[in-house]
């Protein structure tokens, strides 16, 4: 009996070889032949999974969105914690504060910059930060609800601020050694609503 | 007598056209050879000003960085404007509102991009935000000797914020219809100092 090979297992054993190859070594080292060799198939197995470069790299892209968008759920339905704390950790999911988080900021980095001139990367892109932006929003709506947040005040805007403001912050902490110096030292994320926008601290 | 050649004009030349195209057909667009014939000089003269593909890109960068600055310095020195009305300005300055600022914005994107893996472009993304975050610090100085802004807060953190934020929001602009609408339909910019953290509205 033939061996039954999972496919979208590989599939996704593949992106995690391509995502740890950005995060240790930049995204220019991922080709379809590195990714083989550190994976230990050949590129003809390779290329049954990703026909071209930007195949791969699209693949990591989704394999990174999945992963992200995994954790935005759990951190959300986590119902041990608090609201206001659970949009704390959503914020702090994105800052690249380890190996993991560089990787993915890279690797977002990297594919915001290729979608810019490309619809069909760029709806890609745009459906993960509707997701995020989701999440969070969702999120928003519960610590109005248990009274953390005034109810008045409108969920959609203040999840666009905050997420703009996030990925701007981890956008800088991977470019400028400076920024993420002031993250690292904060210890721990302040997010606080002062009237009607957040107050994000990270002295 | 043989023709005077203004070496850093004919490199500023060369470097708009780089920026030129990377507005109008992306980053792949961008070849020493496309340059060259854009300009209407041969590849040999291209080579004179730009060693290689990259040495280009990194000249494009710092002739964006050095337009991009102007535009900061001469916001910053309008002393018909009272500081927080500056504060916006700056932020206006980088929003994609009109093609110019989205092409500067996909530019810089490219560039925040590439810079992630390679240590001499990240240096160079790294002193246009030192130079960004000090212009946006002076202005904050200065809102605060005019008691616009509390004294006693430490005005490096708040660029960092306000800037971080507002490099986030272009970016998400140009990616996600969404964003850039609400961006639109805001009209103008509000940015008001709540407790000690910037609040920007776009709603």
């Amino acid at each position: 009996m033939p061996k039954i090979v999972d496919h979208d297992q590989r599939r996704a054993e593949l992106a995690d070889v391509a995502l740890d190859l950005i995060a240790r070594h930049g995204i220019k080292a991922v080709t379809l032949r590195t990714v083989a060799e550190t994976a230990g198939w050949s590129t003809g197995v390779l290329n049954h999974y990703f026909r071209s470069h930007n195949d791969l790299l699209v693949g990591a892209l989704r394999r990174a969105a999945e992963i992200q968008g995994r954790m935005f759920k759990q951190l959300r339905g986590d119902l041990s914690t608090d609201p206001m704390q659970r949009l704390r950790q959503l914020v702090e999911s994105v800052l690249p504060l380890d190996d993991r988080r560089i990787a993915m900021t890279r690797i977002f980095l990297v594919f915001y910059a290729q979608s810019a001139g490309d619809p069909e990367a760029r709806e890609e892109v745009a459906d993960y930060l509707h997701n995020w932006r989701r999440v969070v929003e969702r999120v928003i709506v519960e610590a109005q609800r248990a009274g953390q947040l005034p109810s008045e005040l409108e969920p959609a805007r203040l999840a666009m601020e905050l997420v703009a403001l996030s990925d701007g912050l981890a956008m800088h902490a991977i470019l400028d050694e400076q920024v993420l110096k002031q993250l690292t030292k904060a210890g721990s994320l302040r997010i606080e609503l002062v009237e009607n926008s957040f107050k994000l601290s990270i002295g």
